[in-house]
């Protein structure tokens, strides 16, 4: 079994929240299961001063680039992935998923996801392999599974209107839970969109990446 | 308890270990234990491409300002840093050790320790404190602690005999086993000099921050 990992920078706020990105691959690696990470070959929509928030406009950083700091440069970009080598996906949070992957945090329920992003999880759907999404990257959910997708971010209600005006049907859901499309095969987590420590975003992204591999081995 | 964690970057080959440092700061959390991340507000001696290896010579990065993609933003300047606020320090691994905090990568054997990096951990030690030192790390051993001091690299011969020069007692270690100096309470752990999976360098970590804990409790 490998399970596709897609990335989208490194770091919370222009690309992959890190430390969900690395609880993801270590609960894959203590299940024995093999993971591929992989990013688009764009430039980042921001380069964001992590200290002070702001952004650092001279600055220009490559989504695939720095995504192989959180992958120790074993990625591929995604345009050479194949969905049918992959028993699953995951895509960790973190707003490089808001602004990278898609422009939910520039247009909101107006978003888009990335053609090449959507093409591949789409693929891997209707391959009948589990999508597992956390933190934010529900936000897409809408746009790639149709209208009445079961997902979460939490309890965030401005995020779960813009899930819910999308077409998804938005489940509350306590940080250290899951929601699961059984008949989608789609997986959610709210991680940091609700944790306040890195614990407790563990605790749920544990339970996520259990419940994908089970799938997938179903 | 309040545990210093101390980080040079973000990324294996410019900075701090990404998997080895947010594996740390999940077993602080997990053990109930708070922690403060820092780092020196300097320049990096390189930024790397990582995926190719190779500089991007014309990027210049701030080891504070990336450093605080692991953090969250949660990050201070180890120069308003007090060692007497902490109960341990734990230092992970990453090129960032021996190119941002030490310049070991450079100079090997006759390296030499960032004063602001050796002072602090000096005091710590002083105040009768454990200092945990993970991956490379532990090539400080000997600038920090003096001649004699036990600790662990791993396996990897070069590194062991360079530490060895320094004065250090080098001890063979299994990636996912932990070597302590407890006169000097110091302990060390190979993780990514030795580790091929996630896996094996979380489970050297994890007993790394459960001894440190332990000795500060103490």
């Amino acid at each position: 079994m490998k399970v596709a990992v897609l990335l989208a920078g490194c770091g919370v706020y222009d690309g992959s929240e890190i430390y969900e990105s690395t609880v993801t691959l270590l609960a894959l690696d203590r299940l024995g299961v093999s993971y591929q990470c992989m990013a688009p070959n764009i430039e980042q929509a921001h380069v964001i001063n992590h200290i002070t928030g702001e952004e650092m406009v001279a600055d220009r950083r490559n989504v695939l680039v720095e995504a192989a700091r959180l992958a120790r440069g074993n990625i591929i970009d995604l345009k050479v992935a194949n969905a049918e080598d992959y028993d699953a996906l995951i895509v960790p949070g973190g707003f490089g998923v808001a602004k990278n992957l898609s422009d939910f945090a520039f247009k909101g329920a107006e978003m888009t996801v990335l053609p090449a992003v959507r093409d591949f999880i789409r693929d891997l759907h209707r391959g009948g392999k589990p999508v597992g999404l956390v933190c934010i990257a529900p936000v897409m959910s809408a746009a790639l599974f149709g209208e009445g997708v079961r997902c979460t971010i939490g309890s965030d209600a401005d995020t779960a209107a813009a899930i819910t005006a999308m077409g998804g049907k938005h489940v509350s859901c306590a940080v250290d839970d899951i929601v699961v499309d059984q008949q989608l095969k789609l997986v959610t987590t709210p991680a940091y969109m609700a944790a306040q420590r890195i614990s407790e975003a563990a605790a749920g992204i544990d339970k996520l990446v259990a419940k994908v591999v089970e799938m997938a081995r179903a």
